[in-house]
């Protein structure tokens, strides 16, 4: 380790800052609305999900927080918080950002914290806030709400209501935070709202989460864009506005496919961050940004899929870090577009596996982590575990 | 009806010879992968998804048949088609298409008729065989399967071995036609595929229906296309060679979201007609095509929204039914851009809604079906019978 | 006048208070990067501009004012600014908006108030300055610039220094204007620049306007959204702020087609109009909106296509007037899909040009400005006067 | 040189066997629709084109042939293109496919092959014949026509009618050529038309191509897709077919934007090249391809501009040869998802810029073309040369 080179020790630096926290869903079945393919590793409740994200975090030493949804893996509230708690110290993780859940029961049918109906947008809120002192008992910093307002045709909902509702509701929630909190405040075009959706881009969520007060920020879940809009932009923008507050990190080709990160546009990930890496490099700041994934791991091994998506992660955050900053900012300040570009495409291209294995000796890791978990014998394991539970997989019609 | 002025002629003799057919599927629960919204008056067999196509078809006197899914539809095969198609004539309608389904089970997860394993590829083509018993015991003459075989991530799939084995495999279930049938081949961009779908454009259903043989076409769902796709030249260019057999009619805004019929772009909906209309007015031949509708009434009450698709497409029928060909054709031929738009526009902006309800009256049906249908008593005596049971929704994760 | 229907005042109000400016451009030869084919009647300096507008206006009473650009209409600047105001009021109508021009020059090659050069910043600032102050002496209230300032390629520039470059020039231009002037910023996602345009989104120019100063607004052009992005959402969220300042009409099918308004998509300039009347009605305020036309005309004849979309505007405003708006508050109010939506519809499908007629009968129009134009030979008259010109397209290699 | 590794021979071995075709009009200066901005070096003729040509040939040694567009380059047909050919051979270069263009002229204002005035579609189709004579004097062996004939607005022009033109155009074309000759049909979705392109996808080039006859094929341009589509599956489409005959190599974000090659979704040119590898790789055939460059300098140095996409294709190009086929196959043959995507990664993350060297040093090349271009002093040479001439830039409007 005495003779790493400047580049190497850029890479590890930015390695040791470098946490993913990983989402308690992506353990456990997801599908499409055309069903799910069960499998038989797969998680079914909280215990199980720490489990899978404490062995992912064995073999990456990168995932020290598991994110949570309250309706999947809070079934007694507060209670269960608290519990889940003390069982991720006992894995050696913790519970990451909690997420309230106003979409899956019968009454949030017409929306949540813009429901026509006053009661339903009373229950919403409290449920809301529910969360927040569910996220304040199991010690966790950012409650993360994801809204699926809107409506599905011309006509049906008065859109300039809907927003004055969620103006009201998410300053009441930002009212219930403890000093340390965050609000994160999450936007999406579309899905499972079809014509608008209340919250559809991050002009919108930035608007709410100026209107709800000095904690709440904007998450930017990297599959939630049009097709063509560039990400980075918005990312440079908020970080220059100081309302950054994190990522849900995915990829897609279509829509919202929460496909594996970096599985179709690598180079885009790797824009978003080296975004982030100059704006640390010329203010001397650290952004403030939670780094959660958020992925339906529907045909992949669940764990496996998950580590490759850390793996991939490292991978693309070292290349970001060795993009030569002093160069890039003298070729972009004279327009020297071939220079300016090819310094930027000099780090992408250049293969870094090596030093993230050398990274991860240094650490006392295996090389491959993969590899690490498929010698470990957990899935198996766990597979035979939890294959005999009974599955409800609801027919698409 | 002596007084009737040529346009309105035009649109009796439209009215006339246009008949829709519903999806049973349209009446049943359905939802996004984020859950379903449960409608007490939804059907859950095939009984009284029968008995709701039938009450369409009483109040628009325009949908003859239902449109059937054998995984959902007929869960003893043949012998459910046999009875299926005695139960639609009590109810005074018919079978229509029949679609086998090879994506729901388990052993589909890495495909069907292009699943690299030869077991999993005899099994979905077997289905596809009793699908077509089945459709003949039904007096069904349109086959409509719908695959999902695909890929999720680059690299996973081999694209050209895929294309091998559904030339294969399609030849084969063509070969087991009857003489009157008919095999519609869809084409859907993604969803459930995320990366690539075997079939995923018109030009893939038209390579693999013309390599299948004489009795296959091209099945068009609105709802398949990239944005900006232009979907009346495809239509156009489907038409030309005599290949488009069939449409599924939906509406979306975003992804394939399955929305009303013309509640999102209806005047796209107007040029598709308008492009058959033209066809049949400068050849003579009246187009071959099933009219299908294909949407889910996730939020909307089931019965009615499908009145409401049906009420729509008879509108946008009758206007592109109006259009004055003659001088359509003048203009394009002299390139009077905007003679020829306005000729066409001004059957757009025609209200034709009177000369429905003229039609309406003279077939003996009462002016407004969706009025009709909500005095009836239909739905609330539905909702009592059919509300007391359990209905599984799965959550997300 | 004595027997009109409720509904025919409506739209004769509306009708009323609705004026469209014109885009001196639009009466000019335009075309695509590929070529443009000359129109023997365009016009080429801002006095056939002018005659051009002023002929519009005459035959639908609908277009008072003609948007200029400094660039091609102001040669001489402030000189020609009052010339240009005092030939307006010869034909019957007055400057409008004023558009600066920072895109054009060699010199801004590399952007313009976010150029990374402190002396073309200071130029295109110069410029904006002196446009403001030809405003001033035009009697023109709106400034209306657009900015094509970006990258084409990831790395080129440092998008958070062209925010806060935009941040500075913004401020000062907003401190020259008059008190009664107002600053539109207007967004586009991209093209002339293929990677990153600074000013991308609606969050972008409402993010920079409220910096700007408080006569800052921003200007939607219907034509520079994402596909399937819900334009009239972002209308309302910007009513509801108080922050619309304006249009620039057109449609579109892919990129920013600058086609003819309502030619590809008319229900989504209805949703439009329609959410503007909503608001209207509801808060009983007057929208201050500039609504102003632009378009390419490149194929169609130029005064004519110019005709043929003001009509389509008034038709489309006539129809939003008459949306039943207490019935439609209390379908939105109750849920109720079908009709909420039923509502909006109707009025879509009424067919309101019969009242356009007697409207314009009562204002002593020609019943169809399109055949007035047609028949007044104003266009046989300036094509032979303008068609001898030497006319420069330059190849697109 | 001796000890090679085997990746490094697979590289050395794809390099050899890799030529990449210029277009002339990259070396001319280019904009849009907004402007051009003009560069010094920027070449006007077939003669300056040749040496800037000739010029990335010499340090690149991968570019032995310079597209034409007979329009910009062949001024004086057949005897043009007799001496541009020895012009070439000159330079150390050749003639390579030759675009007629049919699509700037002033009478190709509503369509070319299927313009409705048969004078024009003969005046076009004679045109093309005239190119075909021209390739053959130039000794090329591709002919590669573009249309742009399309509609701007619904209902100005019968689709299938245009389709028919088309098909009896190209179907004498195509009875034009030589034996050894090819005709490539490409396809575009929009731009110049903005309603309907006549050849929009790759079905209806595909289609077109199969009628025309057997020495026609299609030609894929990377830019010109819908967003989202798969570009790498139609390639495998068409290879299965043996229907592709070539590239327009360049990247876009939106529209088509002629970005450079690589420079927005690298791993995507990386997916299409790893398709015709393994198509190779299991046929044992050799794919016959025209791979040409198809951008538009509009900002970079226009020779650099060039070495930089060179170079990319080149990198590009070595990662899909080292790409693991046998353990690639057994992967996808055993639904192996993350072993296969892993395995296609491994080679695009591999750094295979050394190895270029090397092949280079091979070659007698200096290390960096660009550099080596850069320091040849030719830059300042013509630029000094060239820089006199008056340029017409047109205006927008």
């Amino acid at each position: 380790m005495s003779l790493k080179t400047k580049q190497e020790e850029r890479i590890f630096r930015a390695l040791d800052a470098f946490a993913i926290e990983l989402p308690s869903w992506a353990f456990a079945n997801t599908g499409t609305r055309f069903g799910k393919f069960l499998d038989p590793s797969a998680a079914s409740n909280i215990g199980e999900k720490l489990a899978d994200a404490a062995e992912v975090n064995k073999v990456t030493r990168c995932c020290p927080s598991m994110a949570v949804h309250v309706e999947w893996d809070f079934p007694d509230g507060v209670a269960s918080a608290g519990l889940a708690a003390q069982l991720a110290r006992n894995h050696g993780v913790q519970i990451g950002s909690v997420s309230p859940n106003v979409f899956q029961d019968q009454q949030y049918k017409y929306g949540s914290l813009a429901n026509p109906d006053i009661a339903v947008r009373t229950k919403a809120l409290d449920h809301i806030l529910d969360s927040i002192s569910m996220a304040q008992a199991a010690g966790s910093r950012d409650v993360t709400p994801w809204f699926t307002d809107g409506s599905n045709y011309p006509g049906t909902a008065n859109m300039r209501q809907h927003k004055r509702w969620f103006e009201e509701g998410l300053a009441v929630a930002h009212g219930a935070l403890a000093p340390n909190q965050r609000l994160l405040i999450e936007y999406k075009p579309f899905e499972p709202a079809f014509y608008h959706t209340d919250i559809a881009d991050w002009g919108m969520a930035l608007r709410l989460a100026k209107a709800a007060g000095p904690q709440a920020r904007v998450l930017v879940d990297t599959g939630h864009h049009y097709q063509t809009q560039n990400i980075e932009q918005i990312v440079a923008w908020l970080l220059d506005d100081g309302m950054l507050g994190g990522f849900h990190l995915n990829d897609r080709r279509y829509a919202d496919d929460d496909l594996t990160l970096g599985s179709i546009d690598p180079y885009q990930v790797f824009r978003i961050f080296n975004e982030i890496n100059h704006f640390e490099w010329e203010t001397g700041a650290t952004a403030d940004i939670a780094y959660m994934v958020d992925q339906s791991h529907n045909l992949k091994p669940k764990a496996e899929e998950m580590i490759q998506t850390v793996m991939m992660a490292q991978e693309i955050q070292a290349k970001a870090a060795i993009v030569d900053r002093q160069n890039l900012a003298i070729h972009q300040a004279s327009c020297s577009l071939i220079d300016a570009e090819e310094c930027l495409k000099s780090a992408f291209y250049t293969d870094v596996r090596a030093t993230l294995v050398e990274w991860r000796r240094w650490k006392g890791l295996a090389p491959n982590p993969l590899k690490a978990f498929r010698g470990s014998g957990y899935l198996e394991r766990v597979s035979k575990e939890r294959s005999g539970r009974a599955q409800a997989v609801s027919s698409y019609a």
